[in-house]
């Protein structure tokens, strides 16, 4: 399968590199590419990952069969619309960003929230995109290794195509995720409740001093 | 120890209930005491829990050492208000409540929300109350009962005060919490993360059906 990876950050990167080591073909997506590229901790990330290619938004949305929004949530919008429209007819995009506003410091809020969410906005702005939101609730070392924490702990998917989420199951088992871990909690809309899970996951990384946690639904 | 609750919903009677049986004295406080005890939903309650005591608000606040919100959240500060300053003072409040707005429908959206938290206005309101926000992330039978739900799972504290968060903590206890399930996330700010679990709260209760579970963090 061809990825792209829109987004070269921390969490881009590792979802990037994992999809590389299952033997897709991948591309990383980002606005500049020069720019990327002279990026001390983006070059380090990869000498280590010379079979991932960079490429300009459009470009990589062309190439990707199946497209990973890793963007910061607060520039999905426009990284997508860079992307170009043409390229994301009738794919699949895999959510993972939360819509994080830092501009008032530490911890940050969410915008939008509560009567949207980002999941909801990509999908009205790209109505021929298929929007799954799944993996933003917990660190992105989780995402590609949920063995990281012992233990059963859930994954949940928001979205309204079912071929969509029966491929985004089938990719989350190759990460490592078990069937039982996978919740489904309905259309895109759900993806109000998971993105609203960030402020309390931000106050548990406070309290507890470390990101290797992850929700458990204990009951479900 | 004397308990005021105040609201007469389902989540006040079922903490009420369980605060009688474990031998406190509870007085149960309401807006219009006779309006109150003539519904039936409630007159059935109180024919079975005859120890506790209705009474209005300014009356069940002066007589409670401790109390407990579990009004709506939409009218706790004006049944705060209601209940007297005087009778607050350097008193423990128990807020188990969720500023949930029905206005739209259902699902319900939180107001205030984001960057603030019924937690903290009910706080800054009540400057001289000992606030500590806790058990409102699950559904009320299972507050006063952790066992209903099988396995390990979590509840939340959030407060300013260390002493109101240990006498929180023991009757947490007494409700069968375990210390390990006790997780303490800092001041009353964090409610902003516990109130905001509302919304996918209520997506799990319909994608499972029931609502016989909770929220258990895997790797705390």
């Amino acid at each position: 399968m061809h990825y792209a990876v829109l987004g070269t950050g921390i969490v881009g990167r590792t979802v990037a590199a994992r999809l590389a080591d299952l033997g897709h073909d991948v591309v990383i997506g980002t606005r500049d590419p020069a720019a990327t590229a002279a990026r001390d901790e983006y070059a380090d990330w990869q000498a280590a990952q010379p079979q991932v290619r960079l490429a300009a938004f459009p470009e990589a949305a062309r190439e990707g069969e199946t497209l990973v929004n890793a963007t910061g949530g607060q520039v999905s919008i426009a990284a997508l619309t860079e992307a170009d429209a043409a390229h994301l007819d009738g794919k699949v995009l895999i959510d993972i960003a939360n819509p994080l506003d830092f501009s008032q410091g530490f911890p940050p809020s969410l915008d939008p929230v509560n009567a949207d969410s980002l999941g909801e906005l990509i999908q009205r702005t790209f109505p021929r995109l298929r929007v799954v939101k799944t993996l933003n609730t917990m660190n992105c070392r989780i995402m590609v290794d949920p063995a990281r924490v012992a233990g059963e702990h859930h994954v949940f998917l928001s979205g309204e195509d079912a071929d969509a989420k029966k491929a985004v199951r089938e990719l989350l088992h190759s990460f490592g995720w078990a069937e039982r871990s996978i919740l489904d909690l309905g259309g895109i809309e759900t993806a109000r409740g998971t993105e609203m899970l960030l402020p309390v996951w931000l106050r548990l990384m406070g309290a507890l001093g470390h990101t290797d946690f992850n929700f458990h639904i204990q009951g479900a």
